[in-house]
C-alpha cells in the first residue's frame, strides 16, 4: 500500500503553465490613477523586465532558468501523498492524494515564487528586495530566496505581527533579512503615520506602502509581492504540474482539485493546471475554499478595485469585498485578503472554478481529523483545504461514489500552534458574516470611468 | 547537479542492524538495585516481550514489521542531500552530504522508535503508556505514534517546559495525548516532591519516576524510552541503512559519518550500519559530536551509572558525568544528559568511534552558516553534526583533499526559534567546561560490588 509518489529532480517541470492562453474571457487590464491601463514604465519602476513580460504574457508555456531549478531542487519536487489512513478515518470509497507543500524551508508553497522573484532581480541588477508580511510566511520565503541568491532583503512586517510573532522574525534574520516592524520611521509613509499615532499596531495596507515607497525611490532596490499577480500564480503552476505527473505514475486522476484561497496564488498553482484538461474536455471539479468570514469569491463584488488598504496600487478588475474592509480576525492569516487573482476571479464568474466558504471552526476540526490521521499538523490557511476534500469525501461514501479527491496542503502549522492551542482550550470562535463592514466597503469602490 | 537523493517506499529497509553482533567487546549487563543482572520478569513490568527480546537479542538482522513500516513510510525513507551550496560556501573540496531527519511529523529522528514501540505495545495487549519529555521531543514523537496505534499516551513533561514550550505541548495534544507538568499530583513520586516544595520546576529524573511508577502499577500501562537503550539504538539504524543505499545510488562512500550525540540514539542509527562495514575491514571514521558543556564521551569515566538523576533505573555500563551531574542550561537540550548508550560507550572506549566537544556559540555559528547555504534552520541539537561536518571539511581544504563526510541532521529548528533569536541578540553564552560539578557528581558514582 503505496504512501507517496516521489519524482526525481530530473523529473521537475522546466516550464511554468500560463493560464492565460487558456482562457475564454481574459481578464480586462489593471488600470492606474488616471483610470487608464497602466504602462510597462509605471510597473517596471518595481519590477524587473521578465517579472513585467510574464506578468502581461499570453503564451501558455514559459520556460524555468536552471539557476530557479537549482534551489527548487531543495525541497522539489514535493510529495504527493495517498491518505490511505484519512480515508479509513472517514469510511469514505473516496480515494484522497495531497500534495504537499510544508517541505520547503519556509514551510509552505510561497518560496515556489519568492525563488523566481529573487532570481528576475538579481538578473536585472537589483541589489535589494522590499516587501510586507503579516504574519511571516511570505516575508520568511522571500528572506530564504533572496540569501538564495545574494540579495539584501528589508520586510516591513506588521508591528502587531511582529511583537506577537517573533519566531517568524527570527527565521527572517537566520536568512539575512533585515525586518521592522511596520509602521517604520525609515519611510515617509511610516513616519506620517506615526506622527498621527505612534502607537499604531500597523496594518498590511501602511506595510505595502512602505516597501513600495523604497523601491520608487532608489534604482537598485525593487519590490516584491507574494500572491495575487499573474506572475506568482504562473509560479506556483510548478505544484499542478508535478501533481499531474505523480497521478500519470499513480495511474489515477482527479475528479475533484481542492485549494485553499486568499489571494489565491496557492489555488491558481494547483488547479490552472489542471484546468488546461478542462479546456480540453476533460471532466473534472476545481473548488477553492474560503473562510466563510472573509467570502471574497463567494460573496464579493465583481468590479475594478485596489489590491491595497490605501488605494496606492493599480485597480484590477476581481471579486472584492471593498479594499478598505478588514475581515475578523482568524487565524488563517494568509487567507484575510478583501480580493482576490484576476484570473480566478474571472474563471469563478466564467463559472470554470467552483468556490466554496467554510466556518474556522470548522476548518480546525479538519486539521486535527487530517493531524491525527496523515501526521502532518497543517497550517490553519491549508485547514479549508482539507475540509473541502473531507466534505467531498462524505458527499461520495453518502452517494456511494469511488471519486478521486486532491488537495494541496499548503503548509504546516509549525508556527501556528497558538492557533491550535486556542482551538483545544475552546477560545476560538466562528464570527458571524460580517455583512454591514462589507455593504460598507463596497460602497467605496472606486469608478474608474469617472477618474483621469 | 543533483541535490537530492531519494528511495522509494519499496527501497525502506526491511530489517534493522543490531551492532551488538559485531562488537569485538559487548557491554556488560545491566544490573539492579542488588548488583546483580537485571532479570526479564523486572523489565517486564514496564516494557512489551518483542522489546524485551530486541533489548538482549545479538541476532545481526531484526526484521521490522510490515505494520511499522506502513507508518514509517508516512515520511521514510528520508532524503539524502548533497550539500552544494555549504561546500561551495566552504570553498572545500570536500563533498558533504547529510540524511535529513526533520521530515517525520514530529520533526526529528525520535519517531523512528516511537513507531515500533508503539506498536509493541498495542501487540502485547497494552492500552496506555506513559513517558516523560523535557523540550518535548520525544513526547511529541510517542503522542504521534500512540495515535497511529490507537493508545493512550500520558507525557509528563519537565514543569519549566510545560510553561515555556507551549508548542510541543500543543503538538503532543493534538495528536490525543494527554500532557502533565511534572512534578503532578497523579503520582506518589509527584506529591512527595510537591509536599517538600510545591513550586518545584520539575526535573527529567522526576517526570520518569512518575512515567514509571504509574506503568509499574498497571499492567495494562506500559512505559516508553526515547534514547539511550539498545532498542532504541536498534531503530534508529533505519537512518543508516537507507543512506548506505543512497550512497550506493550516488556511487558515493563516506569518510567520514558525523552525528550529535546525547543519549546516542541518532548517532548509534547513523553510524553503527557503517561500523558493519568498518568492522570488515573498510577504512572510515565514526565521530560523535557532544556539547563541550555536557562532555560525556569527551570527559566521563567508563563506569556503571544510573540512566536518571534519582537512581530509580537499572546500572549500565556507560560514559558518565555522573547521575546527579546538572549539565549548563545549553539550548540543545536533547544533548544534556550525564550518561550515554551502553553499546556506543563500549565502542568509543574500545577505539571504534571517535568522540568531540564543540561549544555552544560555535554550534549556532555553524547552524546559521548552514541555514544560508541550504535553506532548512536546524535543531540545535543538530548544530553540533553541522559543526563537525564543517571542520572536517575545513580540514580537507587545508589538507587538500577530496574525501567524503556524511552527517545526520537529526531534526528542523521550527520549536527552537527563541534560542536563535537570543543567538542574534548576543545572549547565548560559551559555558566554561564545569569542572567542579563533574567532579562532585563523579564522586557519587555507584558501586554495584558493594551492593545486594
Amino acid at each position: 500500500m503505496q504512501t507517496k509518489i516521489l519524482l526525481d529532480e530530473s523529473e521537475m517541470p522546466t516550464q511554468w503553465y500560463n493560464v492565460t492562453a487558456d482562457m475564454p474571457n481574459r481578464p480586462p487590464p489593471p488600470l492606474g490613477p488616471d483610470g487608464k491601463p497602466v504602462t510597462p514604465e509605471m510597473m517596471g519602476m518595481i519590477f524587473p523586465p521578465d517579472i513585467l513580460q510574464q506578468e502581461m504574457s499570453t503564451e501558455r508555456w514559459i520556460d524555468i532558468p536552471d539557476e530557479v531549478r537549482q534551489i527548487l531542487s531543495l525541497w522539489r519536487p514535493s510529495p504527493l501523498y495517498r491518505a490511505h489512513r484519512l480515508e479509513q478515518a472517514l469510511a469514505t470509497p473516496a480515494k484522497i492524494y495531497y500534495k504537499y507543500e510544508g517541505v520547503s524551508p519556509a514551510g509552505s508553497h510561497k518560496p515556489n515564487s519568492a525563488v523566481p522573484q529573487a532570481y528576475y532581480n538579481k538578473k536585472a541588477g537589483i541589489k535589494r528586495l522590499t516587501t510586507e508580511t503579516g504574519a511571516g510566511q511570505w516575508g520568511s520565503s522571500i528572506a530564504f530566496a533572496g540569501q538564495m541568491f545574494g540579495l539584501e532583503v528589508e520586510v516591513y512586517m506588521v508591528k502587531v505581527s511582529y511583537h506577537q510573532k517573533p519566531f517568524r522574525r527570527s527565521m527572517m534574520e537566520t536568512w539575512g533579512a533585515q525586518v521592522f516592524a511596520s509602521p517604520s520611521d525609515r519611510t515617509a509613509s511610516g513616519r506620517k503615520i506615526l506622527a498621527q499615532d505612534p502607537d499604531s499596531p500597523g496594518s498590511l495596507g501602511i506595510a505595502i506602502s512602505e516597501a513600495v515607497e523604497l523601491a520608487m525611490q532608489d534604482p537598485h532596490t525593487n519590490y516584491s509581492l507574494g500572491s495575487v499577480l499573474n506572475h506568482v500564480c504562473l509560479h506556483q503552476t510548478i505544484i499542478g504540474l508535478e501533481a499531474k505527473k505523480q497521478f500519470a505514475k499513480a495511474g489515477d486522476y482527479p475528479d475533484v482539485v481542492i485549494g485553499c484561497c486568499g489571494g489565491g496564488s496557492n489555488f491558481a498553482g494547483t488547479a490552472f493546471p489542471f484546468l488546461a484538461d478542462k479546456a480540453a474536455g476533460k471532466a473534472l471539479r476545481l473548488l477553492a475554499m474560503e473562510p466563510s468570514s472573509c467570502p471574497t469569491l463567494t460573496r464579493g463584488h465583481f468590479a475594478y478595485d485596489y489590491g491595497d488598504v490605501a488605494g496606492l496600487t493599480p485597480m484590477m478588475m476581481q471579486y472584492t469585498l471593498g479594499h478598505d474592509f478588514t475581515p475578523p480576525g482568524i487565524h488563517a492569516g494568509g487567507l484575510r485578503y478583501h480580493g482576490d487573482s484576476s484570473q480566478l476571479s474571472q474563471l469563478v464568474h466564467d463559472k470554470i472554478i467552483e468556490a466554496r466558504s467554510v466556518n474556522q471552526l470548522d476548518t480546525f476540526r479538519a486539521g486535527v481529523t487530517f493531524a491525527q490521521a496523515e501526521g502532518i499538523i497543517p497550517a490553519p490557511e491549508s485547514n479549508h483545504a482539507i475540509r473541502g476534500a473531507i466534505e467531498e469525501a462524505l458527499r461520495c461514501k453518502e452517494e456511494g461514489k469511488q471519486e478521486t479527491i486532491f488537495f494541496t496542503l499548503s503548509g504546516h502549522g509549525h508556527f501556528d500552534m497558538t492557533s491550535y492551542d486556542r482551538f483545544f482550550a475552546g477560545e476560538l470562535e466562528d464570527y458571524p458574516y460580517p455583512q454591514s463592514a462589507i455593504e460598507a466597503a463596497l460602497k467605496h469602490l472606486p469608478d474608474p470611468t469617472k477618474m483621469g
